[in-house]
């Protein structure tokens, strides 16, 4: 599917500045810096400005509403200002900031939900000063799928670079719960998503899923294990069954050079670091989150508040700026595909 | 620690054919074939030259001893003849052949533990078909280990590509199993192995080791799992109490892209897909496995047989190349270091 690139006929992109004392300022002042350069699309952040100016000397416009920062966005980085108490120190995380950074992601989810922003680009939070005020979530994907009326199962979370994009089946949980975590039905799911996924934000409209094994080669025919062969197999065989375009399990460790990868649209992993280890050895720089399942568009830079480097100009925007890019992707792709905006978690098969 | 490459200062390696029906006779000739371009040391197969007439037109050298293969090496493929019974047949292996492999594999052992050869090269074996002829171990390997008087424990597995070598503390065992099966013992025994093996294959005089956690972010202090608290790091912090340059434990996937990569000379990893993954995604066509601690040099390409693709003249003989080039440089820097020929299984400080 081709997508359109007209800069006016999509809304801006709401991009909630997570912690004031983290990169997260710096990293957007730095995307708007090169918006040119980059073809990004217009975006605006949200948070109180003063974050901004503590980290970056350029222009900052002061809007009201998402509507102002197309016009703004050429000339300003727009923000949608957030009075916080407090001051505000670079790499010295308060319960102000983390209040401010709960309150702006909330509004972004709310202008994204609503189509006043075409999506929403979280910069990171501070787990431990969130939780300080108040925040019961594991992170900020479980906050925004509970605010869209998706079950936390059914948000999912892919991290995608420009050669491999994967994701895991179990998450963050300790490595010794991870084989008495997997179950066909909890795979079968997350291909499902994965798939639809795939189709409404890549426009990938038959999209390939590869299965990784959870064993040493793939367990060796039950000799190193036998999850391929009770839950993994299975589970793949009636995903097949299905209509979907999806194979595995594949031996961990040969899934993951050059000629592999460009035979799949992403790869379903068993665990966090079968899945992450991979996708960080080869694309730290440019590792975007994108959460699947919601009916809003949400990306983010794969990294986190990074409190000891904020406030020192060395943090690369390399992250948000490709979190921003494929954000736009996602939405211009969604806009072709699925008028009546319903969310992916109603998996269809890839294959049609 | 320079190394010099006068050709004629060291003997031929030793290079046991392996599975003959497997991709090893085609990946041994072709290296013979670039021999003068990747500037190799003088090298002889060793089992039945049927195999490589099998697959390759060109000059072979029938030797009855190491010592004629240099004399041969610019001219023919240097072969130490092992005749076998039966017909061979690339991709479709028997009895026959894995006699034929197992055989040329003791003779090779015999040729490095007495010096003849410099080191042993191993082209990959069947393991069905060993089984089949009363092989009784896990690999070549402990095979060889149990030849040199070695414990299998003390034979370290390293995978070395050419920005990465990782060692695994557990390798062949389920999954579920890896857990229970980490200790602080075990991870200080396979980290002194490694930092003897660096100092003896690789001339690194103060080898650096970065170990890996095992849980998601290194457990995050507990919440995701204690065995970054109650086993790596305290067998870490004891290590480097006894002058060890080791760090660690390292957030599992944060540790194998380019700029941390640079920081250290190997990584120790808690399981096998941990190590493989990130070592074949980046390294999969050149790849090498080195035993450490060995009395002798012991290298192998970093891939299986490949029946399904022998005879087809399109096995890359990258890896093997790679492997010739590993062995070389490790018989080099163990002349220069270590004249006496201890085992790297008597570890010593890394730093000095």
């Amino acid at each position: 599917m081709s997508i359109e690139h007209s800069p006016d006929d999509i809304a801006p992109f709401a991009v909630p500045m997570g912690d004031p004392a983290g990169i997260g300022p710096e990293i957007i002042a730095k995307a708007w810096n090169v918006r040119e350069a980059q073809g990004l699309p217009p975006f605006f952040a949200v948070g109180d400005r003063r974050a901004i100016e503590k980290v970056w000397t350029g222009p900052i416009a002061t809007i009201s509403s998402p509507d102002e920062a197309r016009a703004q966005f050429g000339s300003a980085l727009p923000c949608l200002q957030l009075d916080m108490g407090g001051v505000i120190t670079p790499g010295a995380p308060d319960v102000d900031g983390a209040q401010c950074a709960l309150h702006a992601l909330e509004i972004g989810i709310g202008l994204a939900k609503s189509g006043t922003a075409a999506g929403l680009v979280t910069a990171p939070v501070g787990k431990t000063q969130l939780y300080a005020v108040g925040f019961t979530h594991p992170g900020q994907t479980e906050f925004i799928a509970e605010r869209c009326g998706i079950a936390r199962d059914n948000a999912v979370m892919m991290l995608a670079g420009p050669t491999l994009r994967v994701v895991p089946v179990t998450v963050h949980i300790p490595f010794r719960e991870i084989g008495t975590s997997l179950s066909i039905e909890l795979i079968r799911t997350r291909a499902k998503v994965t798939a639809k996924g795939l189709q409404r934000n890549f426009g990938i409209q038959h999209p390939r899923i590869a299965v990784a094994g959870l064993n040493p080669h793939g367990g060796e025919s039950g000799n190193l294990g036998r999850e391929e062969i009770d839950i993994i197999g299975p589970a793949v065989r009636s995903l097949r069954e299905e209509g979907y375009d999806i194979t595995g399990p594949h031996s961990p460790d040969a899934m993951f050079h050059a000629p592999v990868r460009s035979g799949y649209d992403a790869a379903l992993c068993m665990y966090h670091d079968q899945a992450l280890i991979p996708l960080k050895a080869l694309h730290f720089d440019d590792g975007v989150n994108m959460t699947l399942g919601l009916p809003i568009v949400r990306t983010s830079p794969d990294h986190g508040t990074a409190f000891g480097i904020a406030g020192r100009n060395i943090a690369s925007p390399g992250a948000m700026i490709a979190a921003i890019r494929m954000a736009e992707h996602a939405a211009r792709h969604r806009a072709a595909m699925a008028p009546d905006g319903c969310a992916e978690a109603a998996p269809e098969p890839g294959a049609g």
